[in-house]
């Protein structure tokens, strides 16, 4: 390393880089050519983007035109430019690159990424850009979210604890971010599906491949209704240390780390610990003392590395949106009526519902929903952000 | 009140306080009737006493010459002296009155209770004296004591943790000490009982009265190898708030509380309470959060009231005596033969035990054993408090 802005805040405003005139796709080429490879976080090449653009970037490695820093992680495949084929592949599969240079790049999720020190972690790093399959917009949909994972080798308790905990957050307008594994991210994403909630499975390898296989079904209905993310490129295998990688996506994805069950050693744990690296809080689901799957749980929870968690007001004490309170007068109910009134009536005390899920819930149309929602805004009993609607007063008696 | 001397450390050693020629049964006698004159904690005549004595207390109560603070505790009964006949009921069934003059009185134990504000909260006093049943001196065997506590409306899954937990513990040569209710206090005498160790029950009514009925039984089991311990006078009934008097003595007469199930107004959450003001370690168990009985064990552990424990290590880690460990040469375990090799292999890694005990599980007679074990403390390998001997090095490899 010659540190020559290694270490120092990466720019993700790639806006801000010497734009000399090339056309989108020059540039998305050359973003695709260097997730190829390198293959997964890369802080010296991040560093590299942000002094000289990306377009200068992918010449310099092509060229071996580099600082010391930067030869040994390309050398292996810097002859390899498979940029084109792979931005094919991903069409075909209905899936994207999504880059620094997309609106729907997640730049603040991401921003605690460039605060940690690479010197320190080479996972310490942005992602340079992220593959993805499905149709929601991950800046959208990560910016109220939560991570739900734990034990590949979970219990019946686990999953349901999963299940109830995960199928709430999603029916409150939580985007679920896990790692589609067996076990509890499996669990997790399920009940995000089964409430019609969001849910985000970042992988470790090529989001055209189903990993594991068996959740080939999973991550296909995932793929429809969320999000299936990976900043490997197409066809890249799930070697063990892409894991750990990963593992700091999905925290950094996310508002925070929920963990259910953990053995001793579980992955989940390493996950949590990314949360925490990243100043955001790490939450774990206590069981029963005999039961091995919640070791690590209840391991965390001593050490003061994860906040004890049972429902979900304790979830939203630690990770909810800070929303006004506007109290009403004397212990008085909104005086409501008609469609406003049923409106109301649907959303939840803490948290926030889409349009569609009111609608669903009230037996209104959505055109209705959205009305009311307009009418209760102006009186400002009801608020809207980027999650959805919610209620600005607290129900009182 | 008046104040004076309220509020000021009260001076337990009654030495200290003008000593007039009385004999010892005179100063049994005041002791007794004034037991029964406040039935429970009364600051207010702790701090007369320590001012003139126990007689001279006894005498101005009697003949109400007192200032006025006292008059109000002391009014309704001061009438009563049953001293006499309260010592013979005891006698009768075998037990005795424990005051600040005898050698068992466990003062530093209680000492605690002196550093709080009696002045908010009235059952911040100590004890003027203790009625018990048992073998046991209380001093000595409340020098490694825990209290295990819990939910009356227990679990199978509360009972087997708390079965585990206590066993561990008294065969660790922890007096186990609790309320002899139902649920978890049941069940935490028994397993102490189970495994030839010590238990010692705090009742809210006369130790002559078994309460609950239906603990007639254990309670009996544990005044014959125990200790049943009362503040009230033989007879007295167990009232409600008798037993959050009763609460805070089973927290001072422990080194620590243990929680292992608790719904959300439990009474061990109460103990626990005691326990935080008086400077020593809550504890609490974890449990399925499906279910209501751990309820107020998450929400102890979770509010930081109470630090999350699921094994033996857990619970020496915050209460376990400090002892020395001495590092013996590289890897080397300590090379011995005969008795002191059999003596050493069945001292415990963590914790301490008898010579009793030892020669139970050895097979040596107990004349053998102490023998081994004064070798081995002269070669520094063992040492021994109150609780036992114990190892001074650890095993390695």
């Amino acid at each position: 390393m010659n540190g020559r802005g290694v270490g120092a805040p990466v720019d993700l405003d790639a806006t801000s880089a010497p734009l000399v005139t090339v056309d989108v796709d020059e540039r998305r080429l050359a973003w695709a050519y260097l997730s190829r490879v390198v293959e997964g976080p890369c802080p010296a090449l991040s560093a590299l983007i942000a002094q000289v653009g990306v377009v200068e970037a992918a010449r310099a490695v092509r060229e071996c035109d580099l600082p010391e820093s930067l030869r040994g992680p390309t050398e292996r495949r810097r002859e390899i430019d498979r940029a084109e084929r792979d931005l094919e592949t991903m069409a075909r599969v209905g899936g994207r690159l999504i880059t620094p240079d997309d609106p729907e790049w997640p730049q603040w999720r991401l921003l605690g990424l460039t605060q940690l020190d690479p010197a320190r972690d080479v996972d310490a790093a942005v992602p340079l850009a992220l593959w993805a399959r499905g149709p929601l917009s991950l800046q959208q949909y990560t910016e109220q979210s939560l991570a739900v994972v734990g034990a590949r080798c979970s219990t019946g308790y686990g999953e349901q604890a999963t299940a109830e905990l995960a199928g709430e957050l999603a029916a409150h307008g939580w985007t679920i971010v896990s790692g589609a594994a067996f076990g509890i991210d499996g669990t997790a994403h399920r009940a995000a599906l089964a409430v019609g909630g969001f849910t985000v499975a970042v992988l470790a390898c090529g989001v055209d491949r189903p990993y594991p296989a068996q959740h080939e079904r999973l991550l296909a209905e995932i793929a429809e209704t969320g999000l299936v993310v990976s900043e490997y490129p197409p066809g890249a295998t799930a070697y063990k240390h892409r894991f750990l990688a990963r593992n700091r996506l999905i925290a950094a994805l996310s508002e925070g780390v929920l963990v259910v069950e953990a053995g001793v050693r579980s992955g989940a744990r390493n996950t949590a610990k990314w949360a925490r690296r990243l100043g955001r809080p790490a939450l774990a689901v206590p069981g029963p003392i005999t039961a091995a799957a919640s070791v690590g749980c209840h391991r965390m929870i001593r050490d003061r590395e994860a906040i004890l968690v049972t429902r979900l007001e304790d979830i939203h004490d630690e990770v909810g949106p800070l929303r006004l309170s506007l109290p009403t007068g004397a212990g008085s109910e909104p005086d409501l009526s008609g469609d406003q009134a049923a409106v109301f009536a649907e959303l939840p005390v803490v948290g926030s519902r889409l349009p569609r899920q009111i609608a669903d819930a009230s037996g209104l149309a959505v055109a209705s929903v959205r009305a009311a929602l307009a009418g209760l805004e102006v009186t400002g009993l009801v608020g809207a952000d980027s999650s959805g609607w919610f209620r600005t007063v607290r129900k009182s008696g």
